[in-house]
């Protein structure tokens, strides 16, 4: 597994300014990472980086991550709580 | 813009068992849509239906979505609040 502290510090390199070392998004085009399973952020930012999934934006970046960057920014994103309140009727 | 309580309905058919009523996950391969941006969500849904993006079960859901449903679904999750709680260093 990935770790936390080490994720949360190269999220502020290369996460933070679209998707928040929140995980909130910062820009409409980029979705929250907060409270994401570890095997979704897994499989997306893989994805970006094979070309199975393509962003004009996120293909870049994720070609520079290693595993090991992945595994550690995933158990960053996984680790943050989410909690929801839905719209009255 | 998409109508929010028709979107909860059409949610409980074709979202929440992946994906909540709430819009957090309920497997670990699916996403949370909770309080994601209307720009996001319907891109990703187009882009499903479209194969732009494809996964086993999305490529299959969203074929059966009309823009209709795509605008009510997008109006249902985008409203729900999202509140997040970063760990302790």
């Amino acid at each position: 597994a990935g770790d936390a502290a080490a994720g949360r510090k190269k999220a502020a390199q290369s996460c933070a300014a679209c998707h928040g070392i929140d995980g909130l998004a910062k820009l409409p085009n980029a979705a929250n990472l907060a409270g994401e399973s570890v095997y979704y952020l897994d499989r997306q930012l893989k994805a970006f980086r094979s070309g199975d999934r393509k962003d004009e934006n996120m293909s870049v970046v994720a070609k520079a991550l290693s595993d090991a960057d992945i595994a550690d920014l995933v158990a960053w994103y996984s680790s943050i709580e989410v909690t929801v309140t839905l719209p009255k009727k």
